[in-house]
């Protein structure tokens, strides 16, 4: 912690922000306090003096919201932009010379779709009343984007519930799609997910749905829309290629982490897995 | 367009700020030049009402880093942080009584580690010198960020080569792990990376490797490190099962996307998807 330093180049440890080390040589300020912001300026001056004689190389400031009133000083120091959320915004500077190793902000988007196949062979569909596919007539699988700390297989259940009122069991994700440029900038992986239902009576949700229905699945294919765009093309296929014949997905199997107390999941081909276990007994 | 509509409300063009409307009943201004802060707050607050009569839903805000000045003001107005990058910050501002439809940040970032094996059976590893495995003696495989924009393949390859200068070909992603609260509270999602090495001489990298070897698989999964840690063992299973057994990943197919020009690639379990397409042929 600078803060607990002994005085040096002049500069009390009273001048200094008080910072936490990381393992990758740098350090990091998180205020939560108000304060002057020529106060702050000075601080933060002397400080980054001070961490730039120890060596230390990225410094991270967290930033509240209700501080914005400190923004503009600290982008006069030379921090920069890393990455916001609603309450905070986080600025870095490099202090070496050598090309900066901060790491980049979250990178993608990710999104799942819900393929619901009942025993009649029909799939559940949707019509959105906003976005990109409203007044298309297209008539879509569920779809929506996985939260921050949830897992994909848990959005896949939670989406084409909100959408549809249909509780699934969720089985294997069929496929992904990585695409590019889509939010911001931003890459997207968007998750096809193959769900059994296990109630039928769609309540559609009043939002952002126009209908929703069950659907041959061969009628969901034939669409004009459908024929004409790779991905619906591919989630009929991979639905029936599930549905009818041996297709193997990826599946959730938890898994502890190394450098922490959480549990994550590795999506992996089980079936083929377990066939080559035998290759594996002597590891 | 806000800027083009005639007087209302006893606002002129002049006072409002420059917008333009989105797909979801929303508007986006973009502001480019430098404002006096008083005179930006007062058409911030105009343009908020001009819109809110016009029925409009999400206000988005970009803000380049050089107008930092404006920010405090925006804030005082009701706007909070959606996202940043180096270079900018993007502030909402939801008007209807409803709640917020704003769609979130980019949620997670992405990651890939390559299995390079090559005709020994010997896994290609490093040892890092920053980060948490640095002092762990722990060798593992290459991995590294997926870059905004890049696509998964591209990144196996690229962090294989950067980190041990190898050269080598894509084969499939045999498995992925998803975890959360990684980095800053984002989630993340980690491919495993099948590549055949089409070059054999290690030239490791010199600022993050400390070193790098081809290493017996059976070694690799050995380590004491690796033995109580779930993904290393699954990483020797997953390389394992592919070298010699019929283990099925999934593989990328270029794809063009419906809304726009742009190729975007379907990762999927290729083979089976050939086995299947009898059923699919009717279609």
């Amino acid at each position: 912690m600078a803060g607990s330093e002994s005085v040096a180049n002049g500069v009390s440890n009273g001048d200094l922000l008080a910072a936490s080390a990381d393992n990758f040589g740098g350090v990091t300020v998180h205020l939560e306090e108000q304060l002057d912001p020529q106060v702050f300026h000075a601080k933060l001056r002397a400080s980054v003096s001070a961490w730039r004689q120890q060596g230390k190389r990225g410094v991270w400031l967290k930033l509240p919201i209700e501080l914005v009133n400190l923004l503009e000083n600290a982008v006069k120091e030379g921090f920069y932009y890393h990455h916001a959320e609603s309450t905070y915004i986080m600025l870095v500077y490099w202090i070496p010379d050598t090309p900066s190793t901060i790491p980049a902000n979250a990178s993608h988007r990710v999104g799942v779709g819900g393929i619901v196949l009942n025993d009649k062979r029909e799939i559940l569909v949707v019509q959105e009343s906003t976005g990109d596919f409203r007044g298309t007539g297209a008539w879509k699988i569920p779809t929506g984007a996985v939260d921050e700390g949830e897992d994909i297989f848990t959005a896949a259940k939670r989406e084409v519930k909100e959408e549809t009122g249909i509780d699934t069991e969720f089985k294997e994700i069929l496929a992904f799609r990585q695409s590019h440029k889509v939010f911001f900038g931003k890459s997207d992986l968007f998750f096809i997910c193959m769900l059994r239902p296990v109630s039928f009576d769609i309540q559609k949700q009043e939002s952002e749905i126009e209908a929703a229905q069950w659907m041959p699945i061969e009628e969901f294919a034939a669409q004009p829309f459908a024929r004409k765009h790779g991905l619906f093309k591919y989630i009929a296929e991979l639905g029936l290629a599930k549905a009818d014949k041996d297709y193997a997905g990826f599946s959730p199997i938890p898994m502890s982490m190394v450098f922490k107390n959480q549990i994550s999941h590795l999506y992996a081909n089980v079936k083929d897995l377990q066939h080559s276990s035998s290759s594996t007994d002597r590891l």
